[in-house]
C-alpha cells in the first residue's frame, strides 16, 4: 500500500477516528515498527513534515534515515532512455530500486518546479519512485498534492466542528512568491470526501486544475464566500492557467478580522509556514479562533495513521530469516 | 526549566559533581529519556556541540531529531508585527510553537551576526524560541553565551585543579576572522561562581560587555596576567566596543611556550576549534599541559547533566495516555 | 582494528561467508552494538554508502550520528605545523581526537581532489583521522580506495559464480566528468585475493597505479577482454598518468549488448551511480544479467561484517563503569 494522494484513503471517517485514537495513546503501537526503517528523502525544504513524520515513525518504534537528496546525494535523471552525458549522475531506476533495499517505507518530498505544467502534473519524482521502488511510498508533498497535510486538516476539523455539515471555505490569499497548488489540491480532494458545504474562493483566473475541483463550488467574491462559514482555510497558490505565474497580489484578499466577522465565528486554518500580514493579519492568526498550531500538531498523527496502516498491510511480516533479498527486476 | 545561561545553574559545585558522577556511569539513566525527543536546531555550524549533545541525549535513551534550520527549513522572521512580504517565510511564533509539539526539549544554536550589537544582545533567535516555545530550551551557543561550553570547562577545571583557589586567566588571542564574545562571556560568568583568582587579559579596547565582566579583574599586560596562573583559558573575540570589528591582530598575544613558563605549570584550555600557531603554538597545544581534548570530552557530560535535570524537572511525567496535546495559546 | 583497505581483510573467503550468513539473519547480532555509536563523517556526497552503512549499524543495534563535515562543521587543516591564519578553522589533530570521544567507530568518506596526485595518494583526510583518532576507522571511500564497495562486490560474485575460477573483467568506460580511481583500485586489490582469471581492460594511457595493479593482466582490446568472461565489472576512472585528466571519451568503450554477447553469458556489475547509455546501454543494465541492484543490496552486509568484526575486536568490552575517559595524548 502507498500513500500518494487523498484517493488512497478508503474511509476518511475511519482514518480520522483512528488518528484521534492514536493521538490519545501515541506509543501504543511502539512495537509495530520495530526493526523497520523509514527512509525520508527530501528534494525540498521542510520543517513540519520533516519533524512530524520522523516523530510519527519514532512513536511506532521505527528507525529513521533522513537524506536531503539534492545536497547529500546525486542529481537524478528521470527520463527513460536518456543518454546521461551531462548533468544527472544517477537514474531514478537505480536510485529507487537501491533505496528500497535499505528501507521498509520510503517517504518523498519533491515540489512542483512551476515552470513546466505537464512535467509537474506528471509528478516525475514521485511517480519515478512509485514505478521503480519495491517498497511502499509516502508522499510528503509532491508537485500536485500534499495528502499528509490534508489528512491532518481533516483530523483538526473533526476535533473542532460543532455541526454535522459545517461550511468550509478554501480561500486564496496573496503571496510574494510563486507557490505550488499542492496543498490546495489535496484540501479540495479531502473536502470532496466530507459531508460539508464546501466553497473555494479566489480571484477570477486563479482556478485550480478543474480535474481536481470537479463540481466543487467556486465563488469569486471572497466576502460572500466567508458568510456564515465555520472554517476558513487559507492558502496561496500561483496561477494554474498562466502556469506558475503571479498574476494577482491584491491585498484585499488578505484574511482580516473584519472578514472573519462575516463568518459564523469560524476557525482559521493554514498549513504553515504562513506569511503574517500578507496571507492573514496578526489579529486573526493570534486570535482564539486560529487553530493553525493544532493543525501542525495533528501532522504527527496523520503521518502515524498512514505509517501504521502501511506497516500492518505489509505483505511479508518482519521475520528474521525471511529478510528481503530482492532483485530489481 | 531552561538552560539559557550560566545563571540557570543553581549550584555550580553540585552540577559539576553530578557531571563527574555521570562521566563514571554515563548510561545509568538510560531509561530517563525513554520516548522523549530532543530537537536540535542549528542556525550555524557545529562539530562538538552537535555530536556531544546528541551523544548525551542517546546516553539518556532519548530520541534525537537534528535539523539544520537555515538550509533544511524556512527563513524565520523575528519581528513582531512584520509584514512578511519579502525574505522570511515563517514567523518564530509559529515555528517555535510547532516544533514544541514534536519535541520534549529544543536545543538551539544561533550565533551573533556581529553587525548589530543591540540585535545580538537581544538574542532574537533564542529569546524568540523562549517566548513562543512550550517546552524547555537549551542554549547550544547563542549570540552572547555558550553555557554548555562553560559548564564543561568547570567540569574540566574541577578534574585538574590542585588547589582550592586556583589562579585562572582568560586570555584573548588574535584571530583572522571576527568571532563572537559568547564563549568568553559564559566563561566569565561561570568563573564568577567559582572560588578562584580570576583575571581577564586582552588588549586595551577589547573589553567585553561590562555588564557581564562586572568587577572581574582586567589586566592589559598578558605577561603579568600569566604570572603564577594555574589555568590559561584562551579565546579570541572581536571588539565589543567597536562592535564586531577586528582592531587588533597582534601576534604577541599568541600563547607560546615561553609565556606558559610564566605560569605555575598551568593547564592550557580552549573551547575548540582552535587555529594553531595563531591562537596558540603547536608546542603548547601538543604539550602535556594542554587539556583541550578533555574539555571537549566533558561537553557530553555537561550536556547530559543539563538534559537530565530538565527531564527530571519536567512537570508532566512521561505517561502514555497523558501525552501532550497542547495549543499554542 | 580499522577497515581502511582491502588489505585489512585477513581472509576474503571467510568474510564473504560471514556476510552471506548475516544476509540471512541480519538482526541476529542486534545486541552487539548496543550503546555503541557509529559516527559517519561525509566530506562528499553519498547515497548507497550513507544509507547502507547506517542500515548495517542499525541492524547491529548501534546508535548512528551522521555529519556532513564540510557544510555542517568546520574546514579542516591537515598540514603539520600550519599557521592557520587563512581558510581552515580546525586542525585534524583536534577534530579526530574530539570525535573519537563521542563515537566508538568513525566512518569517513573523503574523495580524491584529482588535482594533486601526491596529495591524493597520501590520503590526507583518512590518514589524518587514522593518525589522530583513538577509535577504529572505516573507509567509506577515500581518495584511492573504496573497500566497502569491493567487499560487497566479492559477496555478490560469490552468490552468482557458477564455476570455481570465473573470468572477471574490469572494464573502463567513458564518462563526462573526471572520476577518482578509488573503486577500480579496490576492485583490483580484491580480485587479487580471489581465485579467478582477472583481466583489466582500458584504453592505452589509462593505466591505474601500477603499485596496485601489480601483475594483474591488462588487455587494451576490450572485445578480446570480454571473450568468455563470466563477470563484466564496468567503471570509469580519470587518467592516472595525466593525473585527473579526461583524455578519452571514446563511446566505443560503452558496454553494449553486442559486447556482452562476446562473454560467457556474463553478469554485468557496476558500483552505481551509473550514467545510462554512456557507461552502459539501457539494454544491458535492464537485462536479466545485470546484478547492480544486488551489489547495492550487499553493501549493507559488507558494512555489517566490517562493523561486527570491529565491535568484536574492540579491546575494551562495553561495560558501564568502564566507560572511556581518554586523553588525546
Amino acid at each position: 500500500m502507498n500513500y500518494i494522494s487523498i484517493q488512497n484513503i478508503d474511509s476518511l471517517e475511519k482514518w480520522v477516528k483512528q488518528a484521534l485514537k492514536i493521538k490519545k495513546k501515541p506509543l501504543k503501537n511502539k512495537k509495530l515498527g520495530k526493526n523497520k526503517t523509514l527512509g525520508m528523502l527530501f528534494f525540498n525544504s521542510s520543517l513540519r513534515t520533516r519533524l512530524s513524520t520522523q516523530k510519527a515513525a519514532l512513536n511506532l518504534g521505527m528507525n529513521v534515515m533522513v537524506m536531503n537528496f539534492t545536497t547529500e546525494g546525486w542529481t537524478l535523471e528521470f527520463e527513460d532512455g536518456a543518454v546521461m552525458n551531462s548533468g544527472s549522475s544517477e537514474h531514478i531506476k537505480e536510485a529507487a530500486a537501491v533505496v528500497s533495499q535499505y528501507c521498509d517505507i520510503i517517504a518523498i518530498r519533491a515540489f512542483a518546479g512551476l515552470i513546466d505544467k505537464e512535467k509537474d502534473n506528471a509528478e516525475i519524482v514521485l511517480s519515478g519512485f512509485l514505478k521503480h521502488a519495491t517498497v511502499p511510498i509516502v508522499n510528503m508533498e509532491s508537485a500536485t498534492g500534499h495528502p499528509l497535510q490534508s489528512l491532518a486538516d481533516a483530523i483538526t476539523m473533526a476535533e473542532h466542528k460543532t455541526k454535522h455539515k459545517p461550511k468550509v471555505v478554501l480561500s486564496w490569499a496573496p503571496h510574494p512568491k510563486a507557490l505550488p497548488q499542492a496543498v490546495a489540491n489535496s484540501f479540495v480532494e479531502m473536502m470532496q470526501l466530507q459531508d460539508a458545504e464546501f466553497v473555494i474562493t479566489h480571484p477570477e483566473g486563479y482556478e485550480l486544475n478543474s480535474e481536481i475541483t470537479k463540481d466543487s463550488k467556486i465563488e469569486y467574491d471572497q466576502n460572500k464566500a466567508f458568510e456564515n462559514a465555520d472554517f476558513i482555510y487559507t492558502k496561496n497558490w500561483s496561477n494554474y492557467n498562466e502556469y506558475g505565474k503571479i498574476t494577482n497580489t491584491d491585498s484585499n484578499w488578505t484574511v482580516t478580522a473584519e472578514k472573519m466577522k462575516l463568518t459564523n465565528n469560524a476557525k482559521f486554518m493554514h498549513c504553515l509556514p504562513v506569511r503574517r500580514n500578507v496571507i492573514v493579519t496578526d489579529e486573526v492568526l493570534d486570535s482564539e479562533n486560529s487553530i493553525v498550531i493544532e493543525q501542525a500538531n495533528n501532522r504527527t498523527y496523520a503521518a502515524q495513521v498512514v505509517l501504521q496502516k502501511i506497516l500492518k498491510s505489509s505483505p511479508t511480516p518482519p521475520k528474521e530469516g525471511l529478510f528481503k533479498s530482492k532483485s530489481a527486476k
